[in-house]
């Protein structure tokens, strides 16, 4: 199935349309060339509603958020559930500034998104269960660990279906669910937090993958959590000294432009709940 | 010819002013710095002026538009046509929303630039003559091909000739005119719309190849995309499984800033019509 | 003394705020994830205080400065000093427009800075001297050699009293002084200018070395100073042809990634005037 959505992305090369920060919107752009989908960056307000209809995906994420930029974010979103198009979105430093938790939370309110991605602290922020903020990367108390994972399985399961969204938690385990089933993802490796905009291009590949795939969100944000995941485990596999993280992050992009099915297949590691 | 131009940006080490998108303004920063140019990016209305005057070329690029930047590009175009530095723009996206289009039709008619740079798709758009929009990539239908090229060659010299500016519309097939000769070109490779920001960069290399190259714009841009493709060409014989996007879009950074004059004049493949 | 440096930053792994241009701010916060701190970018005055407050150092950089970012700039950097957080300024360009020139100064005046680290005729420029612009890079006539040493010497001595702060002068010989003692560092090579954002991820570091180590900001200076350097003497020493800047640029972060505290003792080349 993960393979299929993979497929899926290849085949229909879907445009996605991003509102995004400045720090990573290179990467995310290359991420979505690299899987096989087009990237459009657009941010003014007097151009978001005709960039998000000619596009298959959006793809909304906070990270340096400038107020400015909120009427274009929501008016992209509203446009894109009036026309059935997925949206994606990352709340970047939720619940770092009383800013960004408040942006995210309208963001809430007025779209619908069909993928929330984040690390578990900024989940927390919206969910408002007091998540401590470490500036953008998850607290150490956050983190899902085998032993917190059924409470984490627990929260993630019914923030999703507080949100009508599918919810994907991501951190040494990763939980994807859609308020019924939650796919718990073991790929990754911890290099991937040693390189900026990791996270981002994850938001932004779950973009591609719902843009194909709009029938099978939970699948679809499942799949490109695993293949990021997997592009990491190959990345780092490659890496021999004195390789580090520059070259850790070309191998990256590397893995994601040349990931088959599948490898998808065979690489994912993964159990549903 | 070709290889003088190159020549040329490596004495005289030009600045180049870049008015540019966030989401590749680090790329052109490096492909400028590669070629031998010294690149500033500055868009505050404020400064605009002070910095064109201390330029010898001037790049606009209306990625990631935003309507309050639209002032320091009028400002900077005006500052450079005044003082006679190089301008060449770059209509990133322009038909893909009515506030790029609109933007790019109001650049040109206040600014004379040196050299256009686009894809197909965009330059239509500029043109009027309907060009599908499909994001920021060229649309299949728009695709300069063999049996399309005659007409395409047409079509160019006309805008060239409207104008007054070199026009360069790239892809498969690059073209590259001044209203009288047209330059076909056919470096590159398909690798190169793998990776974000490679129409950008070269707009940025025009730039550079223009400052340098003052009284021979037409040589200069079609130099610049020459380089470009050629690059692209010399990073792609690098690369061995499981290299990917990654990899190639350092290998071409690495080829630009290795290029010599020497191997440009004998990897240029073009013909004049 | 350097060594330890490095180590508080590998153990505290400071969070370090950045209002920073976006053509080098992914480089930036890439390199703070490299030497162990945790960047976090955020540009809006209704968030700076908030993000300021949960940080351990501040990095203020003014390339593609706007106008509307200052009273940001000023709010974090205000922020900073009443929590008594360390602040790095980076001019970039102060000198190339009036609006740089008159920029920093305000920021000077308004806020302590910890570290002051920028190209030789950026602090010219604050300094009045009189340096002659040349867009963001130094002006050759200002250049520190062998023979200019001693004046560059009492210069940045002399600056660094004037304004409190550890003044970081970089060129082909850097200078750290804190207006009492001055370190002369020659690590480095040419090819660190040939990448876009070296001196941009150098003023980061700084920031998270002077996190790291509140109570030695000249040696966390100097010490963030001769980590660049030898990281770029590392990346240069693994390059072949026909690798090139876009392999030396991910060599470099490399480099940082892996930098050790003994290879920091054993290969920082600087002597104390």
């Amino acid at each position: 199935m993960l393979g299929k959505m993979l497929e899926n992305v290849r085949k229909s090369r879907p445009i996605v349309h991003c509102i995004t920060n400045y720090v990573t919107a290179n990467d995310c752009a290359n991420i979505l060339l690299a899987c096989g989908a087009s990237p459009i960056m657009a941010c003014d307000e007097g151009e978001v509603e005709d960039i998000a209809s000619l596009c298959g995906g959006l793809v909304l994420n906070i990270g340096t958020l400038r107020q400015a930029a909120v009427p274009a974010m929501l008016k992209a979103g509203r446009t894109a559930n009036a026309l059935g198009i997925p949206v994606v979105f990352d709340p970047v430093g939720a619940g770092a500034s009383r800013l960004r938790t408040a942006t995210a939370l309208e963001l809430l309110r007025q779209v619908h998104f069909t993928v929330i991605r984040g690390n578990i602290s900024e989940v927390r922020a919206l969910a408002r269960s007091g998540g401590a903020a470490q500036g953008v990367d998850a607290a150490p108390a956050d983190r899902v660990t085998e032993e917190t994972l059924p409470q984490a399985v627990t929260f993630v399961r019914g923030f999703a279906r507080r949100t009508g969204a599918v919810v994907a938690v991501t951190g040494a385990i990763d939980l994807v669910s859609d308020g019924e089933k939650t796919c718990c993802i073991r790929n990754g490796c911890p290099e991937l937090s040693r390189v900026t905009g990791t996270g981002c291009q994850l938001s932004a590949l779950a973009g591609a993958f719902a843009a194909a795939n709009p029938d099978h969100p939970l699948e679809a944000a499942a799949a490109a959590v695993c293949a990021m995941g997997l592009a990491g485990e190959l990345a780092k596999a490659r890496l021999t000294p004195p390789d580090g993280t520059g070259t850790f992050r070309n191998y990256l992009l590397d893995a994601v432009s040349n990931l088959t099915a599948e490898q998808l297949r065979q690489g994912a590691n993964y159990e549903m709940r």
